[in-house]
């Protein structure tokens, strides 16, 4: 067995700064990891690698992503608050480097599309550009927007107006084959896996016959 | 190339219940999966799977969780209402039958710690219970609890006030290895997963510079 070590929140807090951010980035568990594609009113088209979606809701269909706080340019932000739309793309193992790339601060004037050597696509129901490369791609409108009193963080909130997915990852119940979609998760700031299943597993239920 | 298949809003709100909801839950992506350790005033423990935890900041370090509608008895809310306390434990792949089977609907009397034969552990820092089996675990008190206007889901955050690892898995910059502790992703309701890395990246940068 190996040994146990424990941090409370003052040694948290006394941590080094690099090595406190990698060690709590990693606590929240393996998480999913989509390229963010937006558009400004002028038409110069953003894409940024966001680590922090969540499922909100099935009816409406909803998803959340959280933003750092809004103290420095933040294009995606803007571009949303502007447009109020924008796309979550899933990426596989042949655009991670690219994806993770378009995580550098270029210019606002620069599109990190044409940066990272990504295609933007177009629907006739997005404004906002999905990536072409994508296998999973979502479409959504601004929904919510709320800032957390804790650390202003932004939860935006978005519902899905567009899917487009191979067909043939589709089971019959509606589940959506992400594994052999290549679909990765990530851990801590950088580090992104491929996926093996182990189980899926039946609805759980008590014993009781009351149910 | 697979076929593509393309869903509006429209057509994802005539779809059959069941189905919507599983497409809608894996277009999120590969989520974090957690046991959340909680205790009632009374002393009765509570488990539960928590399948949408996410980062919220380093410094402070915190973590958020949605939680479905409080429109029924939801033993986790209601007991980290009243202690403000509660705990987060990584699954791993000897724990998944079990931890699945924690998220059915006990009667209130019944600690699901018991009814899924895991153990409860309390550390002095800790009154609410962590999941003995666990290798990673997470105690956090409550910072902030927010109704989402959308769809009156709850996003609970919660400041980290002690971490329990095995000290092999956390790397000299801090990272932890998850893959290596075997901590399991989920896809969907009830779909478990290991991982495989593909790459770990460095920070992106881009070749302005100025930088």
């Amino acid at each position: 067995m190996p040994q146990n070590i424990s941090y409370n929140l003052a040694s948290i807090l006394n941590l080094e700064k690099e090595f406190r951010r990698n060690l709590i980035n990693c606590l929240s568990g393996f998480k999913s990891v989509c390229l963010c594609g937006s558009i400004n009113k002028q038409g110069i088209t953003n894409l940024s690698v966001i680590s922090s979606v969540i499922h909100v809701g099935a009816n409406p269909p909803l998803i959340g992503m959280l933003m750092r706080p809004h103290t420095v340019r933040r294009d995606t932000i803007e571009n949303i608050d502007e447009t109020k739309t924008y796309t979550l793309n899933h990426i596989h193992p042949e655009i991670i480097a690219q994806a993770h790339q378009s995580s550098a601060k270029y210019p606002q004037d620069i599109s990190e599309f044409e940066a990272v050597n990504l295609s933007p696509q177009f629907t006739d129901t997005m404004t906002s550009p999905y990536v072409s490369e994508a296998l999973i791609k979502i479409g959504l409108t601004l929904e919510e927007k709320i800032t957390l009193k804790s650390n202003a963080t932004i939860l935006i909130v978005g519902k899905i107006r567009e899917i487009i997915l191979p067909e043939n990852i589709i089971e019959a119940d509606g589940f959506v084959n992400l594994e052999e979609a290549k679909t990765v998760t990530v851990s801590g700031l950088d580090s992104y896996h491929v996926t093996k299943r182990v189980s899926r597993l039946p609805y759980a239920r008590t014993n009781s016959k009351k149910e």
